[in-house]
C-alpha cells in the first residue's frame, strides 16, 4: 500500500511556507527584509536588469516525464540565463507557484530545491513569492541581476557588419534531441536507441536531462559576455533567436554550415532513429539558453578568455532591409519556437 | 452572425506584442531599456521593495462575470497595495499573461489597459514580462517600489503595546458583499435586492465593482503610512491581516466594535438579504487592500494628515505568549481567506 503523502490543502499556505522558507534560505547582505512580509527589501545601486518567465504543466513540462527538482532548475535557468545574456549577473528572485490543493507537498519541496540550486550556484536568493490554486501547475518567476556598472547592458541592438558571430557553448540541438524522446516516440525508438550501442544510448540520455534541467554555462554571460556587442540566450531556436539580433541591429547574420558540422555530425545517430535531419534539431532547438553573441573583430581578436568561452559559428554582414539569418550566405527558413503558432 | 474576433493563435507571440507594447508605452527616465530585450534595465538607487501576485481564472476570478479591464486593474491593484504596505511607492511591474490560443487578443488588450490604467496612475511604468499558453488565464505581476530612503520600510514586526490600530478607508466589507452576490446567489436575490430599494441596490453595485477592481487609497501607504509602526494590507481579511501584525510584532490586536459598527449597519440592509450577518463582512472580507496599519500614539495625536488618511478601529495591547486578534477584548476565531484551506 502507497503512504499517504500530505498535501497542499492539508497543510495550508502556512504550512505550505513553513517548508519552503528554509529552501531557500541564503545568506544576501543585501536583502534587508527577507520573504514572509508584504515585500522583500533589498538594498541597491546602479543599474538592474528584470526579467520574468513562467512554466505551465502539459505546456512546457509533463509531471510524468520531468520531476520536481529538475523542473524548478529549468524554470530557474530560462530566467537566469536572460539575465546573463544583458551581461549581468543575477542577484534576486521571486518564484510563483500554482498548483491544485491535491498536490504533494513533496512536489513544491522539490521545485523550491530546484530554484535554490540553481539561483544560489549562481550567487541569487529567492527573496518572495506567492503560493496560489491552479488545475494546472504553473511555475512563474521573475529574475533581478546587477550590471557591473551603469550603461554596460548588452542589448540586441548593438551588433554591426563585421562582427563575429559565436555561441556560448559545444554543442547546439541537445534539447529537441530530449524533446523528441519526450513527444511519445520513445517507445516506438527505444529498441533502436539500444541497438545504436552504447554512444547513441548515452547521448539520448544526456539529451533528456539537457532537456530536462538544461545546464549553460550562463556565466560566461557576465564575464567573457560582457565584450560582447549584442547577446541574447537561445531559448526559442538558433535562428529564431538570431533573427532578433538581426532584426534589432539591421544586420544579416550568417551561419556557417562548417562550423556547426560538430554539433550536426554528433547528433546524427540519434536524429537518424527518429528519422529527422539533425541539422534541424541544431538550427531550431529551443530552450538551450546558451549564451548567442556578436563580437566586434578587434575583441574577438584580442580575448582569449573570449575566444575560449565562445565559439565562432558565422559573422555579421550589412543588409538592405530588414536584418535575417542566412546560412553560408543562402537565406533560411524560420525555425524554432513560437507558443502561440497554430 | 457574430464577428469573428482575432484569437492570439492567429496573431502568433510577436503579433502579440505588437498590440500590447503601445498600451503599456510610458515615459520614464530612469528605464534604460524598456520591454523588447531579454530584460528590462533599470536605473536605481537607495531601497527597493519586491513583491509578487498572481490571479487564476476560475479561482481568483470568472471571465463570464468579471470583464479583461477590471481583470487588469486588479491584479495590477493588488501588487500596487503591496508595495504601498511596505511604505514604498511603485515604480516598475513586470507582467506575465499565459492564456490558451483561442482567447481573444481582446482580452488580453483589456488586461494590458487594466493594468496599465492602475500602474501609470500611481507613476508605476509596465517594464516588461512574458506570455505563454495555458487552459486557465493566469495573470502574474511583480511588482517593484522604492523607499525614500534606506531603512524606512514598513513591516509587520514594528507594532507596540499602546499604538493606534487604524485602517485606510471609510469601510471595510465591500469585496465580500460583491463576492457574495457572484457566489451564483446573485440570481435569487436579485428579486429581494431590488426590493430593497434604490439604496440597497446601489450598495450592491457598488460592492460588485469593488469585488471586481477594488479601488483602495493605496498612496495613502506611502503618504502619511510612512509615520506607521507596522503596515499591511488587507489582501485576506482584517481579521487575518491584523493577525499577521499581531504574531510579527507579540502584541495583541484589540478591535473596537463600536468603531466598526458604521461599517456594520452600512453593509447590513445587503447583508440581511443574504442571511448573513455584516460583521462577517467587516471581520472577514479579502481583496481590500486598504491599508491597515499601527502608529504610536504620539504619532497619532499629532499628526492631522495621518488622522484625515486613516481611521482609528482599535488598540494595540501587550500579550503574553503569541499575539492575536480581539474584538473588545475578547479573543475572535480566524476570519478570512487562505487559498489552500479544505
Amino acid at each position: 500500500m502507497r503512504q499517504h503523502e500530505t498535501n497542499l490543502g492539508e497543510l495550508g499556505e502556512s504550512g505550505i511556507l513553513e517548508r519552503l522558507f528554509p529552501i531557500f534560505r541564503h545568506a544576501d547582505e543585501a536583502v534587508t527584509v527577507g520573504p514572509g512580509d508584504d515585500c522583500a527589501v533589498v538594498r541597491t545601486s546602479g543599474e538592474l536588469v528584470f526579467t520574468t518567465d513562467a512554466m505551465v504543466e502539459g505546456y512546457d513540462f509533463l509531471l510524468g516525464i520531468s520531476d520536481p527538482v529538475s523542473i524548478g532548475r529549468k524554470a530557474a535557468v530560462q530566467n537566469l540565463a536572460d539575465v546573463a545574456s544583458m551581461g549581468a549577473k543575477p542577484r534576486w528572485l521571486l518564484t510563483t507557484v500554482l498548483a491544485g490543493k491535491d498536490t504533494p507537498i513533496a512536489v513544491l519541496e522539490g521545485i523550491a530545491e530546484g530554484i535554490a540550486l540553481e539561483a544560489h550556484s549562481h550567487g541569487a536568493s529567492v527573496i518572495g513569492g506567492d503560493l496560489g490554486t491552479a488545475r494546472e501547475l504553473t511555475i512563474s518567476i521573475t529574475a533581478i541581476g546587477e550590471l557591473r556598472e551603469p550603461g554596460t547592458a548588452i542589448v540586441r541592438s548593438g551588433a554591426r557588419a563585421g562582427d563575429v558571430l559565436a555561441v556560448g557553448g559545444d554543442l547546439l540541438g541537445l534539447s529537441s534531441a530530449g524533446l523528441a524522446q519526450v513527444l511519445g516516440k520513445a517507445d516506438a525508438t527505444l529498441p533502436d536507441i539500444e541497438a545504436g550501442g552504447g554512444a547513441v544510448a548515452r547521448l539520448a540520455k544526456r539529451a533528456l536531462a539537457w532537456h530536462l534541467a538544461p545546464e549553460p554555462a550562463i556565466a560566461r554571460g557576465w564575464s567573457s559576455g560582457c565584450r560582447a556587442s549584442a547577446m541574447i540566450d537561445i531559448s526559442d531556436g538558433l535562428v529564431r533567436d538570431a533573427s532578433r539580433i538581426a532584426r534589432a541591429s539591421d544586420v544579416n547574420l550568417d551561419l556557417s554550415r562548417a562550423a556547426l558540422e560538430s554539433d550536426r555530425a554528433l547528433l546524427a545517430p540519434l536524429a537518424d532513429i527518429f528519422g529527422v535531419d539533425a541539422m534541424e534539431w541544431v538550427l531550431g532547438s529551443g530552450e538551450e539558453h546558451l549564451m548567442l553573441a556578436t563580437f566586434p573583430a578587434n575583441a574577438w581578436a584580442e580575448s582569449t578568455e573570449v575566444r575560449a568561452e565562445f565559439r565562432e559559428i558565422g559573422r555579421v554582414l550589412p543588409c538592405e532591409g530588414e536584418g535575417t539569418v542566412l546560412l553560408d550566405g543562402a537565406p533560411l527558413a524560420m525555425h524554432g519556437w513560437d507558443h502561440f503558432s497554430l
